[in-house]
Order: C-alpha cells, then structure tokens, then sequence
C-alpha cells in the first residue's frame, strides 16, 4: 500500500514526521510532497500567478520528499500529476496541531489538501490532533495509520473525503470514534486595532470559536466528550434544499 | 437597503465598479472593503500571521471604501466586525470576470469572501461573468442588482449563499435563469516544468476544466445553454450519506 503524505505545516513538521514513522513501521510505501513553510489558514487557494520551485529534501541522509514553495493544495496537484511514481492508495495531510473542527474546516490548509485530492479521485483523509501545545503524535499517527487501511481497503465515495479531529489525550483515555458531522459554528472575532506612527491602522485577527449547534454527533462535540471525531465531507456543496426553495422565486433574466 | 462590495481582484477592478454604480443608481447604500492587490485563487484563505494595513480609498475626490492588505475572506471580517457602521442586508462578491461554475468554487476568493460573509450570517452572493477578455459588467450588474433585492427581500435559509454565473452575452441574447448545482468537474492539471541555471525545477499551473457530470441542472451546463445560473451552497460539508455508510465500518478507537 502506497500513501501520499502532506500537510500544512511544512515539511519537516512533527506531525507528519510521526505519521511517516508509523506508515513505514506498518509496511507502507510512502511519499512526501508537502510545503516548504507554514501555510495555516490558506484554504484551499493555489498558486497561478507565479511558478512552483521544488527541492528535495533529505533527512539523516536519506531521501524524505519534495519541498514546494507553494500550498498544500498545490502540493496535491504537483505530486499526483508530476512527481509521483505511482499513484497513492490514499493521500494524508496531517497531523495538524490545533484541530479543523466546525468552521475550521473551511480556512484549515490541511483540510484544503485532502479536498484537493478527493478532487482528483484519491481517497484522501485530513488529520489535526487537539493541543497541549506539546504534541504527542503517536496515537494519532497509530489511530491514522489504521484508518488508512480501512479507507483502502473499504473506499470511500467519489468526491467524498475526511476530516479527522483527535482529542489531545493518552490512548487509554479515548473513549471512542464517532462518525461526525461539522459542527455549526464560526469565530467570535476580536481584531485589535494598531495606530502606527504615520496615523495608518492596522488589525490583528484574535478570536475564538463559537459553537452554534452542540448537535451530539458533530465533531466538536465528539472532541469534548473524548472521544475520535471522522467527518466525511463532500465535494459537492449545493444546497439542494435550497435549489428547490429557489425555484419558487422564479428568477427572471 | 445597504449593501456591502468586495471582491477577489483588487478595490479598482472594473467588475466592482460597475456593480457600485449599478446599486448607487438603485438608491442602495453602498459600503466597499475589497483586498488592495488581485487575490484570485485564494479560496477561504485568511491572513493569521501578520497584520491587516488599511487604507481608505478615493475616485474622482469621493471616498470610495478600505482596500485592505489581505485576502477576500479578511476583507469580509474586517468589515463586518470593525469598518461597517451598520450592518449590509446583503454581501456581494465581484463581479469577476471569469466563471466561478464547478470546482472553480473552491479555489475562487471571490466565492471565499460570500462563504464568510455567510458564516456570518449575513446574506451573501458571489458574482462572476465569463468571458469575452473585454468584459461589459452591465447586464450582469444589473442582474446582480434585481437579484440581492429579492434576496434582501425574501432571505436565504442561515449557512446558504448563492454563487451566480453569468454568461458573457449581450442581454438580449440571455435566454433565461436556471437555479442550478455545481457542476463536478475537476482541473486537467498540465503543469509546465522550467529547469533554472542551478538545475532547480519549477512548475506553472496551467490547465483545463474537465467536465465529468454534465447535468442539466448544473451550472456548466446552464452557462453553455447562455443561461444565468444561480447556484446556492451550503456552508456545511458534511456528507450525511457517507455519515449512515461509515458508521458500518464500527471505527474502533
């Protein structure tokens, strides 16, 4: 079994360094194509308005994978198109610190990674992994890892993907896995406002995450119950409920 | 009514100007916080890393609004939470030249900036408009215009905005509207590979969309039968098909 690896975090990230660790401890073949920096909150956008520079990128000597100065969706399309050998049995971005939960899923660069892969027909799968802010990535990695294997095995549906969100804790103190919906929520923002000495303002993004459904079944909720959030997501985002709704306006050209 | 214009191309881009003036005709009040720069293909990126610079805008000696130092999706937060003294009835993003249909709508800031207006709770339009490479905004301007009063007037359920593609047709030549889903279509990546003076390779994104569900109802196909189509989306992703499917699997933790 053959797995792309990515995220947005950039390469040499812990995260995907520990998921690396275990796919190869668990007989995978894995490639690596991710960002040569950090590229949090960039979404889904990809690079048109300039070239996309690579460098491969050795660790303890041997060869780890490429660097690209670019995306983590950019990441996506150049391995599947131009740098894999193979094509992967499923491609991974992750391990996130800080989780894609609810609203998150739209700005996450990791989600946006696995999108872009279901887009191309991988089954494709988004990791993060609740703080403290030091990281313990092995359950998450082990916990990914079988997933892997399921999704590989079972396949998902075409344009279907998932985002996966794991509580900060021990192994032995998650209580479950549940298959979860995106929470409903959005973020309280607080900009801070700076005067700079030419009377020019500037802001700088605070905020935290409101919750406006704590449904049971969705991530966020899944999280503070200790428990595996996997939200399967769709590349389809119509309304079709709303498609109908809107018919009845009759719309005129 | 108040209306508040952004846009993925830059405060000055003609497609928002046009749009402007079209409103300001209609008696709308008119509120602009757009990026300073073209932000195409950022999707739902949001700037976390540094600070947002502002600067108000003037054309012809008249306040126009804020450009701001970031992507679309910021320029929707900062408006909303800081700039605005009151709240828009309606968001609008664009009018950009160049369609929005399909895939198209994950890697468009102009759609990026509606989905965070929607998140918001504020109603929300994207508008884009293909081509001819000289464009004239006023059709679709106008259409905009009818269509953000009605949705003033009757409201979009909470999480659903609409992205409007409109095609690059004189007016008489439109033949009506369709309420219509995105079409899935993915890009037929090509990317061209240069080799520099130190051996380096860089690649530039080029490529087609493919088609791949060429449905009636889709937005693809509304545009090639030089039909408005007016799709709603959903912020959220969540495939509660696949939610009954995976539960099967029993996850365990």
């Amino acid at each position: 079994m053959r797995a792309l690896l990515t995220n947005d975090d950039g390469i040499l990230a812990p995260g995907l360094g520990a998921l690396r660790r275990q796919m190869l401890r668990d007989g995978w073949e894995v490639d690596v194509v991710a960002p040569d920096s950090e590229q949090s909150a960039v979404g889904h956008a990809i690079t048109l308005r300039g070239p996309l520079t690579i460098q491969k990128v050795n660790e303890g000597g041997a060869f780890l994978g490429y660097a690209v100065a670019g995306t983590p969706a950019d990441c996506v399309k150049l391995a599947l198109r131009c740098l894999l050998s193979e094509p992967p049995d499923v491609v991974i971005s992750g391990i996130n610190p800080g989780l894609n939960t609810g609203v998150a899923a739209f700005y996450s660069g990791t989600v946006g990674a696995a999108r872009e892969a279901a887009l191309s027909g991988a089954p494709a799968i988004a990791v993060s992994l609740a703080g403290p802010s030091h990281f313990d990535f092995s359950y998450a990695a082990e916990f990914t890892c079988r997933l892997a294997s399921t999704v590989a095995e079972r396949r998902l549906t075409e344009g279907t993907y998932l985002s996966v969100s794991i509580p900060g804790l021990p192994r032995g103190q998650i209580k479950g896995v549940v298959v979860a919906s995106q929470t409903r929520s959005r973020y309280r923002e607080a900009f801070e406002c700076e005067v700079g000495p030419d009377g020019g303002e500037s802001y700088w993004l605070a905020g935290d995450l409101e919750v406006l459904d704590d449904l049971e079944d969705s991530d966020h909720n899944a999280i503070s119950r200790d428990m595996v959030a996997v939200v399967p997501l769709h590349c389809d985002m119509t309304d079709y409920k709303a498609v109908k709704l809107l018919r009845k306006w009759r719309l005129k050209p």
